[in-house]
């Protein structure tokens, strides 16, 4: 925006991290930018001096968090693809103990509803799911390559997998259910990423674990 | 509740197409009693005869759209399990035109968002969600009995179907995408159903269609 001050690298880290923790302890609907403020330890004036609405904190608040798993995304790149693509799912089960991951996820499913109203929301969620499908996409694509998996229609197994961990997240966090994405990141595992392994043997068994 | 009225089966019917109707057209945050009889042709004092709070309605409505599924799959009980298990599939996938079930599943996504703090809700949605995955646990079971399906394990494919069947349509809701539904069901038919069929020339080709 034109009429906001770019916000200093350190401070607006200071800023995305209590935005993280406010919307954890109070939810997307009732957040307010005092609580963030609060959260971040700084006034809520400096917030409205770099942010003019809550809006438009959050709206770079989920930029903010699609970058930093796409650092991520990229770091992981030179892993060998059934590897990465172990890790990609593994990531998204977590046990109940996660009890900030959960809240956080409440609050982020609040704001998805969100999305259909709010054009600003709706083109940073699109871009977080462009880059989930993407790197399935890629890791598959590039297994296929290498011959790490048998041929697939990489996009459209790259949308069922993204769709089947968001929907296990989404009872998990919604029905208090500990176990909803263990269960689906196993059958995944074994329904989806096994069938197409060139060589089964390789990561499913733990195969760098001396037994 | 035992001051709240029993309310006559046709009212009670007219009742709940009203409030689906003021689901899709307010959505859940902004729903008021108000609404609910407006679209019910009904008054606001009756409602609160039966209802003494819009969360009880909401319960009894829920309650309401878990028991509608029910009857339905019960009806479809007779059909072959390979056919049973496409058309489960086949009823989550759905275009842009059908407005009105894209603003109902927004209404509830803002309702399940509610049930992490609501045991009343979070009660139907577990219902909800025990029906889903017992429902496609029968259909494999009994698939598997009767030689359609080849041995899988029933209750972690079902969990896995599920999941992906709702994370596609939060997708689809959230993101105003036309498709995802569509590409999930397809990829769920070729990538997981077709493996188990044992004779995959039955149903996935439409093998009744003279061709």
């Amino acid at each position: 925006m034109a009429d906001q001050e770019p916000v200093a690298s350190d401070s607006a880290e200071e800023i995305m991290a209590g935005t993280y923790r406010a919307l954890c302890d109070h939810g997307f609907a009732a957040l307010t930018m005092q609580d963030i403020a609060d959260e971040c330890g700084k006034s809520k004036s400096l917030l409205h001096y770099h942010y003019n609405t809550k809006e438009d904190l959050l709206v770079s608040f989920i930029e903010y968090i699609v970058d930093d798993f796409e650092s991520r995304v990229e770091m992981a790149a030179t892993a060998p693809p059934d590897e990465r693509l172990l890790e990609f799912i593994e990531w998204f089960a977590f046990d109940p103990n996660e009890r900030e991951r959960q809240s956080f996820h409440i609050a982020l499913l609040e704001l998805r509803t969100q999305a259909p109203f709010n054009e600003r929301y709706r083109a940073q969620l699109q871009r977080s799911d462009d880059l989930l499908r993407d790197t399935v996409a890629d890791i598959l694509a590039t297994g296929i390559d290498e011959g790490y998996f048998v041929d697939v229609d990489v996009d459209r197994t790259a949308s069922l997998i993204v769709a089947a961990l968001d929907g296990a997240r989404t009872r998990q966090i919604t029905l208090r259910d500990e176990t909803y994405t263990r269960v689906v990141t196993d059958a995944l595992l074994e329904q989806l990423v096994e069938p197409i392994l060139t060589d089964a043997s390789s990561i499913l068994d733990g195969g760098d674990d001396p037994e």
